[in-house]
């Protein structure tokens, strides 16, 4: 991996020069062109991912053929479907590159490595879990306390520059509204 | 902290007895009874708790006055309002007993020195965060693709005892339905 993505991929953490190292040697580039599938419903999962560039999508399909949009990924966060990594079970979501990208792949494996052997990187991805946790807490209250105005307000603030990467179906299927109510409320924000 | 209710909590954690003892010296019991208020809205919060026994309920008030449960917590959880307790930021939620409860507080200040002096303790941390991480994304995903019926089958499947501690609107304002709609599903259930 490239020093400067390095480090800036780990600015808030507190590695040494070696650890960086050690680091940026397990993380290997993928890059994905609009329309990849990085994961399917039944996969195993081996992977966590950094997004460098371009934009992701994890989504689960519904037994009616339904999409519904768990997540998107753009630069600097991270994705794979997280409960098939952390327990070894079959993956439940599908991920799809929505924008061409450039992302970092690292292996589970690698990464129980790395958490014995640098404390800091330990630290790093609890930290992370913590600001996680508590995104989704907020976009559960925001379920179930606000209507879907405020929701779409809600996700335009915390994916700023995401509206040209997504269709509006995606955008829709995220905030649990159909197409039609989406467009209701951007005409009524437009006015 | 009792040695007994110390090794219960931390069964998969992997401490020296010495640390287990220094871990258990920062955790102080708390008694509740119903009705008792643990957080309020506005509040600073410096701790998160164990609950050992007993049921607590996290709320959030919206401007209408209206309730909506973001967690309960029953025998061997943590509560807290993290996003206070993690950022510093005031609390947004609001916390109370809803069963006679002993819980067990750990502030954020031992959190951070227990991080640091014992990377078992941030491990099992990291670890309980993935846990949550995975059940926040299941309840979203449910929140988007399930029906009503399903969500409070999860439920029920993931607080089986809890029943009989709370009332019909908590249970509601967890699942993000009315009251009547609760009834009509059970109803449905029972026939």
């Amino acid at each position: 991996m490239e020093d400067a993505i390095l480090a800036e991929l780990f600015k808030e953490a507190d590695f040494s020069v070696e650890e960086l190292r050690t680091i940026g040697s397990l993380l290997k580039r993928v890059n994905l062109k609009k329309g990849d599938v990085l994961l399917s419903e039944g996969d195993t999962v081996l992977y966590t991912h950094f997004v460098y560039s371009g934009c992701l999508r994890t989504y689960f399909l519904d037994d009616a053929g339904k999409e519904h949009t768990l997540q998107f990924a753009i630069r600097d966060w991270w994705i794979s479907d997280y409960t098939a990594f952390f327990t070894g079970d079959k993956a439940l979501t599908n991920i799809e590159c929505i924008q061409h990208a450039t992302i970092y792949k690292l292996s589970r494996k690698h990464m129980e490595q790395l958490y014995l052997d640098i404390p800091a990187f330990e630290t790093f991805f609890r930290k992370k879990l913590e600001r996680r946790f508590m995104a989704l807490q907020k976009r559960i209250l925001g379920n179930l306390a606000q209507p879907a105005k405020d929701r779409y307000l809600s996700f335009v603030e915390n994916y700023p520059d995401i509206q040209q990467s997504v269709k509006n179906y995606h955008i829709a299927s995220f905030l649990g509204i159909t197409t039609e109510s989406l467009s209701r409320i951007r005409k009524e924000l437009a006015r």
